[in-house]
């Protein structure tokens, strides 16, 4: 039996590979997304998972939308709008997928930023979107050339990660912000707002949302999986009624309903006393993981590579001399340390500049320096 | 923004907003295929989540395929072929729809059996599959007519559900089950045997599964929720190898992974000493309450309808005369008591016989009676 079209045109992902490989004896990965498993809230899910076990109304089908007192509460805690509803999903994950369902026909035009989050990317390639691209900059979009895109093309939704994002690390000034929500509503574009590290911010000053100045044009896709744990696969889409109605509508097909007892046990972590203390800790933790990293960047690499310093999130994004970033990452991976080329987040690379995406939170300290001392050996060899 | 053409296209579900009244106060329902909460092992449950508690890593990412020791448990388990794999999904809708966006491209030819479980029509008509159906006889489909369609028409999938169907109840015969598996060999047709109710045989004896006999042209969806519990949300999906991995990108793209708390949970359920007490204890509870229903209905209904003794599953089938089956449904839920009409579960309901389904797994036996009271009333009226 032959895979559609759209399935076989879908290129392996790359990712997937190098973290498969990333999980082999001896390797240090700075490749995943992966939060630190010792920074779990392992005490308050305890006390919840206790509490889960008494009650067998968890473990009946539930609402499609989500378990009721984990939507009050979101609502009331994201301040969300009379008119806004929510939808709790598999992780933000399947957020980006049932949009991309109920919204994209083939051809329908979705903007991403120049890199963006590969698994955003495989979604749209899924629902044969034609994906176009913005330039990045440390302070956001490309405003000018944004503009342009949006006066000459017919984008249907931007998607956009403006905190700390994937791979980069920029975080939009509130400018920025204001301007993208500005020229979405100009020109009618739905923005697609992802936030799964806007939680993890180590210094500077919180900023609004993009979609706090364009409520009604907007789909915010929030995550747990980044100051929570991400085996429970939750994450959360709001956005107006109508929309999040259709999410529904695709969701009843998909799989019924996102698993109760792990939403009950986020409600619990979320509304527990010592939550604030956990994601204080955690921020501290990540941010002297980041800052470990730095230093040892400065000290081991610093005549190969430049880097921008970042205000929260997990990825350091190193800029290389120009070389084939893919085959440096497998050289690298021979040596013992798992690091993803830059190439695979840009829609179409050609003539993107070489790099590479540095994971800090998973490792500890003396991996950290381990594994720059192999990339370093590696770079050496390649650039 | 407006939705695709496809979803605009996509009736309203009716069975979703009948189910959503039947959760009003005072309304007895047999719509929903809801199993007991009484039933559900919460013991083994509690004792297990106590082990979940203490273990970090279930709530880092996991596989896109499933939590590696449930997956061998299931591969001896359900004694699958070395060359076969396995994949968790978030209950086995979530498989068909993998299935679905994986295999199935706008116009390819799915046939189900008529009439089919309304989720997996849902699906197949998210997909733009040209739907096509084949009689359901007592012994499973109609032969004769099932070969004329697969040597006149392209089939790529035949969806069916051998035991105890959904929403007829009806279990195929040993020569049916040899017989669709040769066809399905002869014209190439691929299988998707959907088995969730398979467990809950309470009459009877075992049958092997179809594609037992065709296995490397079927998919075979399993579903935890008729015997474990629902919100856990747990199916798997096994198959060739090569089809496995079409639907592990799809699934990664869908979700990254189905959550691993459940995962282990369900495994330590599985493998607990009382497992194979809770099930009997399951079993002979919906036999009960089958026994029940059946005893009420012939004291209640047998004026009005007819209907066919079944072997298990959680069904009843009714057999009314001729009448808008919807309206009555209507009808009884104005009176307190929520009913599926037939007619929902045929891909195209025209000149259908009039119907309705009851499931029997979620009442007392005082509701029950109540409940079929009521509706003798509604029928008085319509019949």
């Amino acid at each position: 039996m032959n895979t559609t079209k759209t399935l076989q045109s879908m290129p392996p992902s790359y990712i997937r590979e190098i973290l498969k490989a990333a999980n082999s004896d001896g390797v240090i990965s700075f490749a995943g997304g992966l939060p630190n498993p010792e920074s779990f809230p392992m005490p308050l899910i305890a006390q919840s998972l206790e509490k889960v076990a008494t009650k067998a109304g968890l473990f009946q089908y539930g609402s499609t939308d989500g378990y009721g007192p984990l939507l009050d509460y979101c609502h009331a805690q994201y301040a969300l709008k009379e008119s806004h509803q929510e939808l709790i999903c598999n992780g933000s994950q399947q957020g980006i997928d049932l949009i991309a369902r109920a919204y994209i026909s083939p051809g329908d035009k979705v903007l991403v930023e120049s890199p963006s989050y590969l698994g955003a990317l495989q979604v749209f390639n899924l629902a044969q979107a034609d994906i176009r691209t913005v330039t990045s900059t440390a302070k956001g979009p490309e405003l000018g050339e944004l503009e342009n895109i949006f006066s000459q093309q017919d984008i249907k939704i931007f998607y956009v990660i403006p905190d700390f994002q994937n791979p980069t690390g920029i975080c939009w000034s509130l400018e920025s912000r204001q301007q993208v929500a500005k020229l979405c509503q100009l020109y009618n574009v739905t923005l697609l707002e992802d936030v799964p590290y806007r939680e993890l911010r180590f210094s500077g000053k919180n900023l609004p949302l993009v979609s706090s100045f364009c409520p009604d044009h907007s789909l915010v896709l929030r995550s747990f999986s980044k100051f929570i744990a991400p085996g429970m696969r939750l994450g959360l889409v709001t956005a107006k009624d109508t929309w999040i109605q259709a999410l529904i509508k695709v969701k009843q097909a998909a799989d019924l309903h996102t698993n109760t007892p792990m939403q009950a046990l986020l409600l619990d972590v979320l509304t527990h006393p010592d939550f604030a203390l956990h994601k204080q800790n955690l921020v501290a933790s990540y941010a002297q993981a980041y800052q470990n990293m730095a230093n040892m960047i400065d000290q081991k690499l610093s005549q190969y590579v430049t880097f921008k310093g970042i205000e929260g999130g997990m990825f350091i994004w190193l800029n290389l001399p120009s070389c084939d970033d893919i085959k440096l990452a497998k050289e690298a991976l021979n040596r013992g340390v798992a690091v993803v080329p830059s190439s695979v987040f840009y829609h179409s690379a050609q003539d993107e500049p070489s790099g590479l995406r540095l994971n800090f939170s998973h490792c500890s300290e003396t991996d950290i320096e381990t594994g720059l001392e192999r990339l370093a050996q590696s770079i050496k060899l390649f650039c």
